[in-house]
């Protein structure tokens, strides 16, 4: 018998009906609804993140536990009781003043940040920051205590459970080490390319055609989910019934394309998550760092790939009314060049932006570094890695992202983790299946979903973040595969 | 001190954000979601409902409320206790075990139902019909037990609190009386008069774009609701967004338009509500006829006065390109025609259908009417209402409506109950503010909404029914009202 682990999934099912309950409001305030719902919303908003809160740390959940850990449990089981465990050390780990007290200053220093950043006015936000970093020290304290992690460890493990900060810096020294160089190289080799921008303007409701047409060819299920548009493209709603959104410019098409591609990748992964484990701790995505790998493999490897572009471009220029060329789309789509603004960033540049996050981050939790000098670092950070001097432009320098705003330290090498991810994934599959490219062009898009389905999107969270990847790829996490990927598709090597 | 009672209004103001989700999960269902997506939503409104059960029936209520009654409170606390009170006492109505037995035989009615209609199927829908019919009556006796009131009544006091059968039968007697001749009358007028009809088709984004300047023209605030489509029309939503719907036929558009002005009525009801008791059962719609008796005056008092229907047919035109004349207009928003489905139905023959489902959940209830004999008693209630035999007609005769199969009798009355308090209220404006066509042709139509902002939205469930008609009007509801209207209206009297 099982008593006590079936009482535990019950119950987890339950708070995932709770949870169902606000994805749908954090997707209806993104796309449906009114400004004057917010106050309501949010009210509500509270008092269901309370709920949920309260049943992760119901005092019952420890003793059922330990007495489902002595029980007959499948490896099924096992792998979902760990992972509630996880769950409620999780919800456990903060006293609840420190919650209350941290969502407070951040609430303070994102919503004048979103002015302050417009004015450039660093004085202004340096005394929000450095008081939610307070609390986010007082955070990660607590949750080492809990753990017996080091303090920024407790934060990346909770967006990339397992990975620590020690072996980021062993998987992220080769692209450190081989970066700048890889970026002036392509950008040499670029140098002698021109053609002429794409004319526009172009109609949204053509957009979202060709949008609706890309995710079809991905094998987005419409019975199972939507498209809509918000500020800040996402992918959310449940598994069931996955909500990805994007955003138009009249102007230039590519951002809202790539986009979509991008957030298809999320949603097939959750469209695709084991349907015997729905609403259990097990059955979710495993990470932050896999759930991007998945939308930069649909964007990176397969979108931007030059069969991908093949097979896109009539179906572009049909809903468009043109007659662009896959060598242009190909050009335009494949621009290097160093700037200030991460989510701009090119697929070569963009883990420099991470690179120099990362160190900041560590940097800010261990104390050597202070928010007050956090500027000049950024800058010297640039300037190494990306040639660029920000000195004075706070907006466009350590302004830049929402992240730190909020108090969420440890998210920021999810994305780079994704791109490595994607590119190792791709060739493990290639060893199996062939190139990618051949895959494409023989319309055997359905061999490489139903591998990605099989080694990842099934696994669920069945697996700890390592072991999947060792099962899928037959090795641990490489920064090698991503270096490789940019300069076979950049430089040709 | 009021202790008891603010600790009341606390556990009702959480109640009111849980129930925030259950309605935005109704709207995002009839309009967003995809099918796939039904099965994790039905899942996830089973729990939320049984959650918000819970917190209506937790067992320290009745001490509080007792304790709360010997605290010092307002006049308006005291009615927001009252309300308390009453939905606990709802809440508590009937066994779980009841509650689950009518849920699942309503599912399969209903879902029986919607194949077995199409077939004219009877035979295949008395017994589940039956087996509706036996768990509803259980349901009064339970609901009698606790009210002290007769079975039939306490349904009726679910929708419209404080109204009685015995009452009904007063108030609908004038209308058995008198509406056969008066309809025959107005179809001996109306033969005389000829017009073509209105050529289409009519695009659907015209006529979306007439609804949204109509709404605003009603005074609807977008900054607080919305208009969607959905296969059957509703208001729903919450108080600070209101989300309303209607459906689109390139043939016709006199139905949606006439749809979004009544459901605006609704929409304006909501969003006047008071807001110092945002989330309190005082702070609630009334019941379900005073809502309809907001409907129904924007749709009718409003809507099809010839004042309205010239100031909108300029907007009517110039959206669809057309050269309609008001005369037109008002030729095809007033034919009185006797039919057999009852959301057909025009103004004049609507109170018929009715008065024939009041007779017949009466007789239902007090077991002289049997299921198997119901096709029999509808088609001579037809006949005597509407000079219309449906022998035989099951699908536009009994089978026409979803309320039976899902066991909600007592709530058709509220429909010709609104249409009665919206003849009453525009008398007392009348009274008041002078004749609402001179306000329409003078654009004093925020006067109109003042009036029904001060006497109707702004009282929520402050006073009772009645107490709240008769503060507004001078006197209780009575059916002569709607009788002059339509006299005045149909027959020039």
């Amino acid at each position: 018998m099982s008593n006590h682990y079936l009482a535990l999934k019950q119950h987890f099912t339950q708070i995932s009906h709770f949870e169902h309950f606000s994805a749908l409001g954090d997707w209806d305030q993104a796309t449906m609804m009114p400004m004057g719902g917010s106050e309501g919303r949010s009210d509500a908003m509270a008092t269901l993140a309370g709920h949920i809160h309260g049943m992760k740390t119901a005092s019952w959940l420890a003793d059922f536990i330990d007495a489902a850990a002595t029980e007959s449990l499948t490896a099924l089981e096992q792998a979902n009781l760990r992972e509630m465990k996880r769950a409620v050390m999780q919800a456990n780990a903060l006293p609840t003043e420190l919650v209350e007290a941290k969502t407070k200053a951040a609430y303070r220093c994102e919503n004048a940040w979103r002015e302050q950043r417009k004015h450039n006015d660093w004085q202004g936000f340096k005394p929000n920051l450095e008081a939610v970093m307070a609390l986010v020290r007082e955070e990660a304290a607590h949750r080492a205590a809990a753990t017996g992690l080091s303090p920024y460890d407790t934060l990346l493990d909770k967006f990339e459970p397992g990975i620590t900060s020690a072996r980021l810096d062993d998987i992220f020294r080769p692209l450190r080490g081989e970066l700048p160089d890889l970026i002036r190289r392509v950008r040499d080799r670029q140098a002698s390319e021109q053609m002429a921008p794409l004319e526009g303007p172009f109609p949204i409701a053509a957009q979202e055609a060709i949008g609706r047409e890309l995710m079809q060819l991905l094998g987005f299920d419409f019975n199972q989910g939507r498209l809509d548009v918000s500020s800040h493209p996402f992918c959310g709603g449940v598994p069931g019934d996955v909500r990805l959104t994007t955003r138009y410019s009249e102007q230039e098409f590519a951002g809202a394309l790539l986009g979509v591609i991008h957030e298809t990748g999320h949603a097939r992964y959750e469209q695709g998550l084991p349907l015997a484990l729905r609403g259990q701790p097990a059955g979710a995505a495993r990470s932050m760092g896999i759930h991007e790998s998945q939308s930069l493999f649909f964007e990176m490897q397969l979108g931007e790939s030059p069969a991908f572009i093949d097979k896109i471009t009539p179906i572009i220029n049909r809903h468009l009314h043109k007659s662009f060329s896959a060598a242009e789309l190909t050009y335009h789509y494949s621009r290097v060049k160093p700037g200030l603004i991460r989510v701009d960033a090119d697929e070569v540049t963009y883990p420099c932006h991470i690179l120099l996050r990362f160190e900041a981050e560590k940097a800010l939790l261990d104390g050597s570094l202070s928010v007050a000098d956090l500027p000049d670092f950024w800058s010297s950070q640039m300037s190494s890695l990306l040639g660029i001097n920000t000195d004075g432009d706070y907006r466009n320098g350590c302004m830049q992202d929402i992240h730190w705003t909020l108090g969420e330290l440890g998210y920021f090498p999810s994305y780079t983790l994704g791109a490595m991810y994607a590119a190792q994934l791709r060739a493990a599959m290639e060893q199996q299946l062939g190139p990618l490219e051949e895959l494409i062009r023989q319309n055997r898009l359905a061999e490489v979903f139903g591998w990605l389905e099989t080694h990842i999107w099934s696994q669920g969270s069945i697996k700890g973040t390592d072991q999947l990847i060792q099962a899928a790829t037959g090795e641990s996490l490489s920064g090698q595969y991503l270096l490789s990927h940019l300069k076979r598709r950049y430089l040709g090597e």
